[in-house]
């Protein structure tokens, strides 16, 4: 269990089940195993009681990149509470592969990449530059479900 | 022929080939085998004579959200028509993996997840919960080719 | 060194590691290798000296369709030389899979394919039609980092 005393030697918690808005069905899962690879549905902020976490809205407009950089950092814990109860146990992660960092902002934003950092860096502290090592992409969509301000979609290699 | 028979009693029909828009160069394939994964290109929803599906535009204002709903049933049917002519039986499917759902919104749109979820219904339809099962993102896109509501891309394993 | 000779031939030349805009961190590796697929970050346009290459701004209003199939030819020569320095060689790669090409422009704007066309031409000009076969999803952000036109994000198997 490295992984998970490296989250409580850095504070972090994961937050519990994805709790959507009441009366919107999502018929799909936050991770499916395939093989060796564990595919990650997009995540969003989340709140330590399993609710999507606020301030919503747009970066840049409703929430400064440093807050975006924070839902980042949320939706990172998101995903690896997704991970832990569908693997049991996030040492079963051999490493990450790709990320796609999603921004809800205007045409006019440029900061994707300082945004999305929130996710990167925090998986690297936690997995280390060899298991956390990622490919990236952090760019802006035109809406996004709930207005949430951030959602991350990725996939990891498992054993 | 398993899925076949299920797509017969569902009552639906598998679209013959997409016809783009003439004039337009698609140099790239639909779906692309490597090794036990079947890639699967950006669709559209697709009328039954292989042409685009309209109504054409914006989910939200072009299109209501059920109107939304229904591009995204189409796409998956124009998903499963190209897997077929590529994997010449929809039983070779062992497992869906990634799900992009992409909608043609304005920025305040925020019910990406209803529309999508046409897909993700029918999916899980056809291919029940085991091998249907799918991780999902399904978010707002400025602008779609074409012009069209919805365009769908993902991956299945296979055998 | 097959690919290279092609590449030679056809008088492109592949530009140095990306020189990002000063002060900007990104924590993130251009393609990781994981067991037999080359992942591969968002690249955008760059220039021989390995900055971000211009114009900048939204395909259809600052570029036209034309300059953006260049910006995606550009960006193709970006990836080609991440994966050489990650790869040691271009001709490990055994097929490309799927290619997810983005393009900066306004709600309006219709002619995804056109643009990003400017990379699979390359690609299938380069690797032939066996190795060169990708799926493609072709699609309007909202904004990209550093205003630039295009990015792209890419998979490949290698041996």
């Amino acid at each position: 269990m490295k992984i998970e005393a490296r989250l409580n030697e850095l504070g972090y918690v994961l937050p519990p089940l994805v709790k959507g808005p009441t009366g919107v069905k999502l018929p799909f899962d936050f991770v499916v195993v395939r093989g060796d690879v564990a595919f990650i549905s997009g995540h969003s902020p989340q709140a330590a009681d399993g609710t999507i976490a606020g301030p919503l809205g747009k970066v840049g407009v409703d929430l400064t990149v440093e807050q975006g950089y924070h839902a980042a950092q949320l939706t990172a814990l998101s995903i690896l509470g997704s991970l832990q109860r569908e693997l049991g146990d996030l040492d079963r992660i051999t490493g990450w592969r790709r990320v796609f960092g999603m921004v809800n902002c205007l045409p006019d934003f440029q900061q994707h990449p300082n945004v999305i950092n929130g996710f990167s860096d925090l998986i690297l502290a936690v997995f280390g530059p060899h298991i956390g090592r990622h490919t990236r992409s952090a760019v802006g969509m035109a809406s996004l479900p709930f207005g949430i301000p951030v959602e991350i979609e990725a996939e990891v290699s498992i054993d």
